[in-house]
């Protein structure tokens, strides 16, 4: 299975880009795994439901290419580290070549987005800036490869 | 009202430093704030257990200084951001002039502590590392105080 985490827009923070790149680089060791970073709209003069609409629109052209997708999505489903793992072994255990979990822009998704993808995931409650998300992710994505691997980085 | 963000045991992360530190002054703005860090117990040949304990009676030394104090811990309460900024608001309200939000050591509060202090806030059902939890968590305080503000970081 190759895992893709796909997000709109890219990040300038370099913190970020460094920190992601860190638990990508060690995830790799058990799964192939790539972030693919779909730009963002910069038109100035539009409104920020428009901007989501477009940028649905490429995104849900680009999600085509994916056997499965999950939206990171506040209104999803809550797991807990381990049980994030369950479902991971799950998705592998069918066998799909290929997963997409997707990081909405700044204003989350489109309407037509939801309509497509049923499968969502939550990480919190609270709201963090879709920047953070991504870091948060990837640091759950290989926290997951730990436990299924009986490897000692988790502790909960 | 003073909030102080207690954590054991520092971060070497640069980059977390440097973003923790971004929101500190982005929150210093609103409130005093100031991250306040007990040193961990290095000792190698402790088992797991006794390291939490001895950390749990310097911290509750520590944490006497305090009107009111929070734990973030993963079995606490969920608040969205915005019932996040609620909560804050109304600790702001009771007159409090000191309020310590807690972040433990890798392995958790020993059992003294749970049992000082019963008011516990989840971030999130996943585990994350506790040296990210205080990112997470300066950044949410930050959100709530726009939230309170009226101010146009938060859209969720």
């Amino acid at each position: 299975m190759k895992i893709s985490i796909v997000c709109l827009g890219k990040t300038d923070n370099l913190f970020l880009i460094n920190e992601i790149d860190k638990y990508i680089k060690r995830i790799n060791k058990y799964c192939k795994i790539g972030v693919e970073i779909i730009p963002d709209i910069k038109e100035k003069n539009i409104s920020f439901d428009v901007q989501k609409k477009i940028e649905g629109k490429k995104l849900l052209e680009y999600l085509k290419n994916f056997n499965y997708v999950v939206l990171l999505d506040e209104n999803g489903t809550e797991y807990s580290s381990s049980e994030f793992s369950d479902y991971l072994q799950k998705k592998m255990n069918i066998g799909y070549k290929t997963i997409a979990f997707v990081i909405g822009g700044a204003y989350g998704f489109s309407s037509e987005i939801y309509s497509n993808f049923l499968d969502k995931i939550s990480i919190s409650k609270m709201t963090f800036s879709h920047q953070l998300i991504r870091l948060l992710f990837v640091e759950q994505l290989y926290r997951a490869f730990t436990i299924l691997n009986n490897e000692p980085y988790h502790h909960s």
